[in-house]
């Protein structure tokens, strides 16, 4: 089960340790532009090392296209992409060859797949969630072609304790990157900046929570049942290791489940965009939480490792978010519905 | 998309107002004892008009088995099983051919599928989770064959504003079913009852929580990546209508979500029985968040309607999980992993 | 595996002596015309007892449509229909209930399944192709309404040793059916009643060929790789049980499958409307080869079975080629292809 | 649609004169023996330039494994294998720019996905089928440990108009190696050896056929309907551009498909080894027909292609079929049918 979608389809492979880490993307329409680049740029975002808040490792993640684009356009075939390991410290890793890391799967991963490979996390690895963001980058750019209309964006909810505000409508990917924390809430985010330092310095974690917006989505989009757009994305960020919890809805929405129904219903903004489990036309919003890292306190030592993963998590649920969409849309496409 | 699952697959069909809704049910192994009956018990603890805080509408919702069962037991071909409308009072929804109903998907289900039926909510209506309920009363056949320890037990944890304590471990359905509003806290479930029942009074509605609990899991049932227990539960639980956050770990995690790594992960009960995606062998504990219903309004004069549909969803909860498991189970038969 | 096809799928259940079989169609786009009567004149061209060539045995074979279809027309959503078993004269079979028919899978299908249905086939009975015909008829249905060009016949070419003229183009299912064999060879199809009916005196049963012909495809239509026409219709044919082989191409290709290249390319018609998988515009040609029926021999008394299945299993191969073509259609509609 | 399989997956990707080609099979079970050197085998069986029938194009197509295998077994995590393409002698096919190259489905191939790319075949070129020779090695390492008694051997059974006959039971692949043709019959495969070098002085090319046989199945393999044997490996061999034709039963069932029921019932091995779709447990047998291949007309003296594919096709069925039985086998695996 390492393929996501029906029409638009993510297969993903690589251990974090071993030679490369890759995906597969089977689906995508022929003739849209994309270049090697635009997947470098979104693995960027995602990559550790790119401030003092996140992991001290540096890994330069240089994408590679191996099929799929001819003259910088898709050709309606399967484009793989691939990312080398080039920082392999398996030496670092030796030691843990015979005991299991606190608060990892290393245990479960064992019982059930007789896992010998003492190196990280293998595939369990946050590192496969590039292979996402190869996929989200392509899908983004078929999205440009056809839907240019949708903007996703993702930002920093929560640190710890620390909760932002909600950001005014029209906010940028742009806007969220200017901030080391992804967080567009100037009164909160250099204090999180602060807070996760501290954690960092005392080998502890955060967690918190992301916000994912979608402004432009097609009235309609989504399939019966199963293949509610709800449906899709509770799997797509169900996915990811760190996220604990979904929520469909405005950020604040759990503070007013209590609600009676004449009351919420009265806003119709708590709905997050989705009715009868397709997009209704207003801005879809969804939370996902994240709970704190595991892997940091065995190794603050070494500094290789993020104190707080939401910062580089952003790329990632935007990407799983574009390829759901990406999939809807030629879902939609396939079946010319008429009275 | 009206199929789920890979191996254990759950296909649904029908409108709330056609002549029948029904399930098939494809992949359950072959000499599963199974009879009528045990799925008209499902049925009947999902069925309209149990008790006077439900909607006053009454559904038999007798299902017949058309294929797969053979003198009770499974013959591992597809198992069809439906239940016919008895009580199409269309004439109820003439008034309703012209103007969409509010808080409904109506509009946006027209937009996109040129919708034309305007009897009842058709496709989208809460009905059709009574297909969910058959294939898990399949599924729950089939586990107690091959793997008896499993005990999959949801019950209502909020409604309204009234959140209920957590139960303690070993909690029966028949505890759960021991009180109308299937919350297990005694000090909390006469006040919640009151509650729904002044709602329907003033013709309003309540939402809240219901949590999933279940016992006896393998280590290491789920699959990599996109086949995550946590991933395939999302799906399943964001499938449902109402439906609209799923946090998985403990009652109260979201409360403890901003602790520090180093609290956070000391407390093994936090992964909700959950590590890289696999069952860990602890109780998996999920929380599903409910949005009131917007149906009843309009009809409060009729009472055809649920003021409170958490009641009533507990059997769906527990059907979608239990479809999970089984799925997930015959997945881990099929690959023998070895050293 | 109970289900055919990614975008417009069918799924089969039911047990030649159960309750019932039936069908789901999930897929089709909403607004196609389609009623009752379309998918029993289907069913009728399958039914047995149409003419004296064909088994004694007389099913009315009566379809009800449960879901998916509103004032004539689809909904969009999933279309179950379903044909009760009426004529379960299962004291026939009781004598089979300890030993295995010869040349059947029942031994197979035993040691496989533990199966424990004596009541006939079960499900490897090719009354479970009826459930393809439910499909076909709504597979044109769709076809008929977006591209009404194609046309897809089927007619039988050869039986026991009697192999007939090809056709010229523009032969229409009236044609084909216009006689008991429904092969339109004038010259030849009396001859093949004739040796039809002196097998059935002689308890024996006739083998042979049916002819696809598919005119009006667009060109391109396919997918690449696995899902080129060529894999998906031997997919589909493969799955029919007396099929024992698929040959894409003219009716006499194997005869000069030897041919030097220069000679075999100069004819064009021997792509049989394939190329590179795809559809090339020319009408599309298969052939598929049929083993004489296993089941008369022991039945001749009865008179229960068909001495010959192809004049039955036109519709049928009918039926599973429109549905592959449908499902491409609606593949070949998700993907704006552009330059 | 460039993924094979429902629990053994294979998705193949790259172009003939890309980067690379390669493949990810998914679904292997952890812990089978497997090195790179197994895959490169399996590869030069099907590499170009092997002999002086073959192609003189030399490609190395050396293999490098990416993913999911560590000291030596798989991990259960998705295997990634890639081949670059080294000898991109573009400039070949620069003349080919404005031109289609007859009996080729560059037009068809142009219309439909808009394709720009003129260095060669792309995505349709028969270098493509390298890749399921990856998949096929993964599939037979995987069922050399849990069912080492089943075994695969191919051999081409006609060339041109020459036929071979049939050979004797516990034909082995060296015994089939040992001859530039793969055709075991010593009375003809010389011959055979002459006609293919004198197609290929004429710049013409040659078909024929190609039988598989499968050994040590266990009884019962196969799913019900659409899962069969016989469906799954007709869209197997039917995805291989050249096949034009697939037969189960043995060499020679053509000629007596026009035989009564009661003689060819009578002959078990007519069944091919597979009985109501499922495997009977006799030796299992299939035919391929081959057109003769298009391309070397207008290439004839640049002699980069080969007048007749099939000694290189040989492997390339064999892993298709392979893949085939490992998914069944996994299939098997995952239902616990019981009495």
């Amino acid at each position: 089960m390492n393929t996501f979608g029906t029409l638009f389809r993510l297969t993903t492979f690589g251990e974090s340790h071993g030679p490369a880490l890759g995906s597969v993307i089977d689906g995508c329409p022929a003739g849209v532009p994309l270049t090697r680049e635009q997947i470098q740029v979104a693995l960027d975002r995602r990559r550790p090392g790119q401030s003092s808040i996140t992991t001290a490792r540096s890994e330069p993640d240089q994408v590679e296209i191996l099929s799929g684009v001819f003259e910088d356009k898709t050709l309606g075939t399967p484009i793989a992409a691939i990312v080398r390991n080039t920082n392999q410290r398996s030496g670092d890793y030796e030691k843990l060859k015979q005991e299991d890391r606190p608060g990892h799967a290393d245990a479960v991963w064992r019982e059930r797949f007789k896992h010998r490979d003492h190196r990280g996390g293998g595939r369990t690895s946050g590192r496969e969630t590039l292979c996402r963001v190869i996929g989200g980058a392509i899908a983004e750019a078929y999205l440009a072609r056809d839907l240019p209309s949708i903007r996703t964006v993702a930002y920093v909810s929560q640190v710890g304790e620390l909760v932002a505000s909600v950001p005014a409508p029209g906010l940028t990917r742009e806007q969220v990157d200017a901030h080391a924390t992804r967080c567009p809430d100037a009164n909160i985010r250099d204090e999180m900046s602060r807070r996760i330092l501290a954690a960092k310095e005392a080998g502890d974690s955060l967690g918190g929570s992301i916000d994912v917006r979608v402004e432009g989505l097609p009235v309609g989009l989504g399939e019966p049942i199963f293949g509610k757009v709800k449906a899709l994305i509770a799997q797509a960020l169900g996915s990811i290791g760190a996220v604990t919890g979904v929520v469909w809805g405005p950020p604040d929405l759990l503070q007013r489940i209590g609600q009676p129904g004449t009351q919420f219903h009265a806003v119709k903004d708590n709905y997050g965009g989705i009715q009868g489990g397709l997009a209704n036309g207003e801005p879809m919003q969804v939370r996902a939480f994240f709970k704190p890292p595991a892997t940091l306190m065995e190794h603050a030592k070494g500094g290789r490792h993020d104190p707080c993963i939401m910062p580089r998590a952003v790329p990632v649920l935007e990407a799983m978010v574009s390829m759901v969409i990406a999939d809807l849309v030629l879902q939609m496409n396939a079946r010319p519905h008429s009275l």
